[in-house]
């Protein structure tokens, strides 16, 4: 998928809603853990439920890598139930030296369908390079993360007066365009929104944090939001795990569309604000 | 496997080479590509030829995440047959928000039996405790690795004219012990390891960098070895395909021995020090 199909999509669902499947067997309905396939069968009935108000999934892989080898074959049919309409979103935090990134690249934008993969930044230019070489496919460089740890390293100021993640995306954005390169910045993070806007204008933004974590949507939407949206808001916990008995689906839907409809407003304003300038 | 079990081994041994199972499908040797079970053969025959010269073995997980599922049932038998008196290292650079990292920890030393995982610093504190929890397991956080993109952030300036790798490694230190804490020094860093002895002069030391990417084990252990030789250097490609025909395993076994045999050398004048200090 590339990026004005991306917009495409968020104009016609009026939503940039990405749920994310962050399955842990330990947290599905009781009703589930019996099923001799519960973790897809619960993602397959939250993809359904939730697949007309959002336009995207995120698989946090350490959720399937812990199930060993069965994990990644729950990776693998969970998105072939993924309709193609949808951005999928390897939250992997890969990043290692060139040869190994190559391989990393490969793996989930070629053993495995994603169109996008999270990476860390610490390792520099070789290791992200090799997942920007990709056409079509985007990489997602953690920018400023959502955790109570962002405040440890992230920011931390250097000798010329930026903090350290500015340093990281004002680098990184040099690196590929938004064509093909996204940054994470968490939800909790909205009073920075401001500033990454001056520095990256243009590249969409991966936002964590809503919901179990407590970040706002709304503040997100008004500091983050470009003319193209520039949003992808995730949310997780909060939309999967809506209830814990039967009526799960139901449960995931609702929430998801509560999001939806909100977006829709922002969204709203937003296009018209672009409308209004040209 | 604990600390005191590891410098056993290394004294034991008279070597702390890791030798790095990057295991390449593209790169073994030709008659060994229509093997049905190719990766894992060539693994078994580089861990049979090298074990008597080794004390561990890093598994650089892309390698087998590409392959896809079928990666994983290759990991679990490589891991099956290293020897229990080897250290297993998960080369993996993991690292996400407080309950993922929980998630990828339990994957890496309760799904599969490492003794040790590669972690990536950028995140935080939230982001590295859940590896430390683990008693006798190792937490090996990226201090200053060995890549050309070390020179992107890791070399970068703080405000209190510090480099952000130095800060790293300070601030992380204090977040575990030598018992369960290491970090990754590159080994084409070696001019930092002075530095770096002084704000950690306990924790182990895995050192990547050795041969195909053109560090010294000399300058390596000549300022890296403490008092308990404190060093795990690894070697990948230049053991594992040392030679592309049907005589790699004596090639393998020949370029580890001449490893073991140079590493001897400086662990005598090591623990001579030692001895003659006592």
């Amino acid at each position: 998928m590339d990026r004005s199909q991306l917009i495409q999509q968020i104009k016609a669902k009026q939503s940039y809603l990405c749920v994310g499947l962050d399955t842990d067997f330990t947290k599905l309905p009781i009703h589930l853990q019996s099923h001799p396939e519960a973790v897809f069968t619960f993602n397959k009935a939250i993809i359904d439920a939730t697949k007309d108000y959002c336009i995207g999934y995120k698989i946090n892989t350490a959720f399937y890598e812990v199930l060993g080898t069965k994990g990644w074959e729950i990776i693998e049919k969970t998105l072939a139930h993924i309709p193609s309409t949808h951005f999928k979103i390897a939250d992997a935090k890969r990043g290692d030296i060139g040869n190994t990134s190559a391989q990393y690249a490969k793996t989930f934008f070629e053993t495995f369908a994603f169109d996008a993969i999270t990476v860390a930044p610490y390792m520099g230019e070789d290791s992200i390079r090799p997942f920007l070489e990709y056409k079509n496919k985007f990489t997602i460089v953690l920018g400023l993360t959502s955790n109570k740890g962002a405040n440890d390293f992230e920011y931390l100021k250097t000798s010329d007066d930026k903090f350290f993640y500015e340093k990281i995306i004002s680098k990184i954005s040099t690196w590929g365009t938004p064509e093909n390169l996204m940054f994470v910045v968490g939800a909790t993070q909205a009073t920075q929104l401001e500033n990454i806007r001056k520095i990256i204008p243009e590249n969409f933004l991966l936002i964590p944090g809503i919901g179990a974590q407590g970040g706002s949507l709304n503040d997100v939407s008004k500091y983050g939001m470009n003319k193209d949206c520039g949003l992808i808001v995730n949310v997780g916990r909060s939309v999967i795990y809506a209830s814990g008995k039967e009526n799960f689906e139901e449960a995931a839907a609702t929430v998801a569309k509560n999001y939806q409809q909100e977006m829709q407003g922002y969204l709203a304003n937003s296009f018209a604000d672009v409308a209004a300038n040209s």
